[in-house]
């Protein structure tokens, strides 16, 4: 046993170098886009996205992004309480369907000119030998929270740390814009109770079908949101125990990321309902990363709006989705990589000889 | 001077052409998905729109499509009256942009794979010697429908029929999938009244800032559009009138592909509110065509989301854009190429070993 003061924490010291976003890069690149050959404001979302990333990249002119979805998978002690349509041996299926690139979000990915990052941050049936999977287990899934917290504070702050960690490595390796995915089966029931203990919803509100449970399995899932809170008596003032008790390894790792890529100024796109906590949980632990967390759709899954309501967000897409995985969030890469097409290509009124009237 | 009968028209026989969709594709398509490694239905529009392509397509697994923009550019006599923040020369300078390949559309359609097709079909102030812009004048600009029709009659349905023709050519080019964009300064004044005559929305309810008049540039427009139902009297039983004394050529035109393309099997993408008035022109000419007709975005513009209910129809965007040109159909065209490379990229679960418990 040592007695001296344990080093810092990773996603601590992440969280307090997060920079602020640069006004006048913003301010530079609307210029920019408004002297293109369009009415001025006229592509409406794609030109606020333009001068958003300006603004977190600190540069008027934001190169195209080098584009990342990190995939974080883990299982949920509450998945044993038939709150999903599917068993936990399938979080461990996924994990080998994304590292032979089956899923959805290899697909779409793929199409979107970005890279995919699968790490398995606590999977309870793991499939053995799989390629490009990186193994940062925190354990067989985490304990029933119905029945205590799903795990202990330090374990939660060991997941946010390695979150960080691949975030920095990945910024390191120059990736400018990472989308934070998620697969456990499980998880929407952990996030609903997140989200109850930081909104005030109640867990009526903030619970849905997940994958597509039936009836009696949503009111299962409700009853396990209800005890989780009863059991766990989260504080919304404490957010690190907030996550200790209801959270989940891949929420944890997904909320370090959030933190480590803001202190790299590589804005991160957060995808539907658990990957949008997960960005909540890192707003709580830091509010300076706000600005870095841009939302790519609203999700069919209740609790999602008032997430991003909490986050300040208005999403870019609304497409009835609710697959998780990050597969929201390649969709709203196109829209990203179109702001920044615009801004680099278009021409100028007075280079293309056209009236610029319309002031 | 004949007195043989004059042979049908162009557009005519394409819209007693236009095929039914063939819903057994389509439920085929949806068992393709439903066989993927996700929950069922868990891609929301992505998978309505890959079986809707079936259907369209008349293929139960239809290739990614081949994709392009027509944009139709012309002018309008009611431009004199002070309705848009831009004079009537920008119409003939941005047909020479898009033609350098300078223009939001250019950007946007090639990134999204997709070739662009400018045509003028009457530009009051033409720019000579472009390079690959296909002149189909009806003359220079519509007469000002506030003082009488904005075209004869014939003059419609010739716009019409090259409308048709240039979708029967570019579809027996190998183009499976057409957005329909568009150019001319004063033509929201001209879709505002359409809509007004189609759907008895009130010139005050149909009428926007286009591409951004001031307070009393809006006041003018409104006035314009209620000079132009007052002289004019369409009834909305006569859509061929209707266009006449209202429309514009390029609205005409595009009307006409949107007629060419469904009877040929090519789905249209429809764009921002001039595009869908189009559209709507099209439907109300032949109600078969409807089915055809995608929305791509919800436009800034008033009068759109009426206009879309009329089609019946929900837009995949929502970005506050009001340039046209096409703009929102080429990002839309993103999201169909996800929807389309989930159904031809993705494992299934059994190829996958996946658990395939959430039926």
């Amino acid at each position: 046993m040592s007695l001296s003061t344990p080093p810092p924490r990773l996603y601590r010291s992440a969280a307090d170098s997060i920079p602020w976003p640069d006004a006048d890069a913003a301010a530079c690149c609307q210029a920019l886009l408004d002297a293109k050959t369009k009415p001025r404001g006229s592509l409406g979302r794609l030109e606020e996205l333009a001068c958003r990333l300006a603004a977190l990249r600190g540069e008027s002119l934001p190169a195209l992004p080098s584009k990342a979805v990190l995939v974080m998978a883990a299982d949920h002690g509450v998945a044993q309480g038939g709150v999903s349509a599917y068993p936990p041996e399938v979080t461990g299926q996924m994990v080998a369907n994304f590292s032979r690139g089956g899923a959805a979000i290899n697909v779409l990915a793929r199409h979107a000119g970005a890279r995919v990052e699968v790490v398995d941050m606590g999977v309870r049936f793991p499939v053995k030998g799989l390629a490009g999977v990186r193994v940062h287990s925190m354990g067989p899934g985490t304990e029933d929270f119905t029945q205590g917290p799903a795990m202990r504070r330090e374990v939660a702050e060991d997941a946010l740390d390695v979150g960080t960690r691949l975030a920095h490595e990945l910024a390191d390796s120059g990736v400018t814009l990472l989308a934070l995915g998620e697969m456990g089966i499980g998880n929407t029931t952990a996030a609903s109770a997140l989200t109850c203990a930081f909104t005030g919803l109640t867990p009526e509100q903030a619970t849905g079908r997940g994958t597509g449970v039936d009836d009696s399995g949503l009111r299962r899932k409700v009853e396990a949101v209800r005890r989780a809170l009863e059991v766990n008596r989260p504080e919304p003032t404490e957010p690190l125990e907030v996550l200790a008790r209801l959270g989940g390894f891949e929420i944890a790792g997904l909320a370090g990321a959030a933190l480590g890529a803001a202190s790299r100024r590589v804005p991160v796109l957060l995808d539907g309902f658990i990957s949008s906590v997960a960005g909540l949980v890192a707003a709580r632990l830091c509010p300076e990363v706000r600005p870095f967390l841009l939302t790519s759709h609203l999700s069919v899954e209740s609790g999602h709006g008032r997430v991003l309501e909490e986050l300040g967000q208005r999403p870019l897409l609304d497409l009835g989705l609710r697959l998780g995985e990050g597969t929201g969030a390649a969709l709203a890469f196109g829209l990203v990589d179109a702001a920044l097409h615009v801004l680099h290509e278009m021409a100028t009124f007075s280079a293309a000889g056209v009236s610029d009237t319309g002031r």
